[in-house]
């Protein structure tokens, strides 16, 4: 199928916003919400590096959409719409799958395809998409605003998708629920948009937890003390090393973020679980605690691939 | 250079405006201009399928910001910011090479970056771009609403860039003007501005002026009468079979556009050269006239890769 016909068949169908204009013209017109800034993000996946060459086509388009929600979710925006950039082999099966799971990750987050571009002939995919959405004015999260005294809190628990690449790779036994957390990650969209403006800082986790939070550190210039044994885990450690395991695993896609002491982080948080699992102190960098005492940082603190 | 560390020493400084925050967050933050129509635009240049290989990398930095900001340009918009999906092999000199060419260019233009993703390790570059611009409520150009009676034209010179695709290949003498209209093609963003509103449909020709204005008129539901003598040719035509290359070699980024007969096109677009090449008639498809006598379409009208 050529790439005009591909997107008419296949794309054009799932792009019923007006905004889209049926995928006909040059580029989509989006009327803004009134009085809102625009959040706007682009991240690639390329298979091998960011998910696995035979990972179901349904699920790397879940993958695509989510990990670019979640950075509107850190940043404490509403999506509104997408534009894809779809490049790979001509592989038409795999497309079919791809688009077709891509539609029911937009419909599930209510998120609009607006448009894009796609090239076929190629070796292997390579997937971008930007995500377009919506904050009020002042509220956007950041990396920076991390005030000593804050507490340090986590969204969800963290190192699941980690394990479940191990089962992905055949290195551990199948479980779906493991495997889901790694190849359909759910963006933390409510809580993004419930930390908006009270919040001081935030950021999602992709890298490894701490990895990111060393990141946040550095961009608020302030330290972050990391009690390694209050960091929620979907299944138990067993031992220090796995669960250092677990805390530089990443493509956990839960919010990391910082809270002033007065704050009722949980009653904010809804239904969706948070967990405190440290604070903000004066300096730079990250001290880990575990079992009451003070812990060397490992090596490695997670991926360095972005 | 890992990732981050490319980003933070080569594209952070580039991205200066406000809104991407010194991409140092997951996203971009921008206020939009009040009362605007926002326009989005993705295309993806894939090397070996868009651009040769061995162009220099700045020259790809330049065509493909130019590629989007044409599309932006078709819908008579004026472009505000980008993102950028940059994605290949670990060549650090193809990238500062790139990256330097991006930076001339949107400066060029006027376009801040405000974010993006990078992807190492693979086997052959692929670019995506995301532009983002603005039009007056009701003033964006689309291919649909071209009505009989209309003059069709076109901006500029048709063929150019297919001239300097062989060139390129080592197929014709060295001549760096027509190179220069395959690598670093200007999009007629000052054109598109002033026809917004005013021209009843438009598009940019990238395909092939024969093809591009085969969709237009699908897409407005009427037929185009094209006179191929009055298409204007930078370099002249040997003969027939050369001028029908040419109206089907693409990347010419130039305006086809129709207009009411009222319309003082040539004033409209002041300092940008305007030709009407036709009319639009009632029914379907195209018709073409060479040597006042009807001319049977050729076989082939243009590139089907997009």
């Amino acid at each position: 199928m050529a790439e005009r016909e591909f997107i008419a068949r296949r794309l054009a169908p799932i792009a019923t916003s007006l905004a889209a204009r049926g995928l006909a013209d040059d580029a989509a017109v989006w009327t803004p919400p009134l009085g809102r800034d625009l959040v706007f993000t682009h991240d690639v996946l390329a298979a091998g590096v960011h998910y696995l060459p035979d990972d179901p086509p349904g699920d790397v388009a879940w993958k695509l959409l989510a990990v670019n929600l979640s950075d509107l979710a850190a940043m404490a925006a509403t999506p509104a719409g997408v534009l894809l950039g779809l490049a790979g082999p001509d592989d038409a099966a795999w497309r079919d799958a791809f688009t077709a799971g891509l539609a029911r990750a937009l419909d599930h987050f209510g998120v609009a395809l607006w448009g894009g571009d796609t090239v076929g002939g190629l070796a292997g995919h390579v997937l971008g998409l930007t995500a377009i959405g919506w904050v009020e004015p002042g509220k956007a999260l950041g990396r920076a605003g991390a005030q000593p005294g804050d507490g340090l809190w986590v969204s969800g628990t963290i190192g699941d998708a980690g394990l479940g690449l191990a089962v992905a790779q055949g290195r551990a036994p199948f479980d779906k629920q493991l495997l889901n957390r790694f190849r359909r990650p759910m963006p933390r969209l409510a809580l993004g948009q419930a930390l908006g403006g009270i919040a001081t800082a935030g950021m999602d986790v992709s890298d490894g937890l701490l990895i990111d939070a060393q990141r946040l550190a550095a961009a608020s210039g302030v330290g972050l003390a990391i009690n390694l044994d209050a960091v929620p885990l979907g299944v138990a450690a067993t031992g220090l090393e796995d669960r250092l395991a677990r805390v530089t695993a990443g493509d956990d896609y839960e919010l990391l973020f910082t809270a002033p002491a007065g704050v009722d982080v949980a009653a904010l948080a809804g239904r969706t679980p948070v967990t405190r699992i440290g604070a903000v102190v004066a300096g730079a960098g990250l001290s880990l605690n575990h079992d009451g005492k003070p812990l060397a940082l490992p090596d490695r603190l997670g991926w360095e691939h972005g």
